[in-house]
């Protein structure tokens, strides 16, 4: 079943399939699954929450394979904003993650940034950057008055 | 002579040119040079360490404006990995940044994601992501040694 996922995962024909099954692959805490989205390249890079920077797939193998041996990960992608060339998708998301607590579930707020390549395999993530964000619902700066001066 | 920077940035042949003159930027703290890097477009996103998202050149430029009236910035790419495509560039970088302090100059590290994309004004910033990185000076990920199981 493992090995299904693992093909169907290889054969993404848009970024935005590739990036909903890499946010699938953390709900399911799935080891695989996730490794078949990201790239080959010796070169592609994760930065989690806090983290240092890992490089290699062998490296972003083995932090998601510590973090999926805690459990799953309830996380949703929103305010995606998206920069798209032809062969490549610059992909800005604010994940909405939910965690237990002994004082029962808190939602907190990750900033993102997801680089998906074009290859003969489909497309590929060769870049996972992600820091804490806000406690709140964050508005996007972008909705600030403009100020002429 | 700030419009004569601005315009030589708008020609630049290299994903690696945009990027020594995005650092020399902030060592310049020289505003016009810096938004000459970036993209026009209306989705390119900025994330300062420790701070939210930025949408838009008028967010990230306010943002730059901000950090700029305080001083430039020490800051030197380091241990730069990169996956470079037709007409794209992931450029992973660690940011050495030297601050002075009244204890003196203290040195720290930051975790930076840049992505460049070609375009007829010659390669531009779409994306900047930073975040906090080690105190020490880190080593990669990529060099533990592989555990065969």
């Amino acid at each position: 079943m493992a090995d299904l996922k693992a093909r169907s995962a290889a054969l993404m024909d848009t970024p935005e399939e590739a990036e909903a099954q890499f946010y699938e692959s953390m709900r399911d805490a799935d080891l695989e699954r996730m490794m078949a989205i990201w790239s080959d390249d010796e070169d592609i890079v994760c930065v989690h929450p806090g983290g240092g920077r890992l490089v290699g797939p062998r490296a972003v193998r083995a932090a998601f394979e510590a973090i999926f041996s805690t459990g799953s990960i309830a996380v949703e992608p929103e305010h995606v904003r998206r920069v798209q060339t032809m062969g490549t998708c610059v992909s800005s998301v604010l994940e909405r993650v939910d965690m237990v607590t002994s004082e029962g579930t808190r939602r907190g707020w990750i900033v993102a940034t997801n680089v998906y390549v074009k290859s003969a395999q489909g497309w590929r993530l060769v870049a996972h950057h992600a820091s804490p964000g806000l406690i709140d619902e964050p508005a996007d700066a972008d909705e600030a008055p403009a100020v002429l001066h």
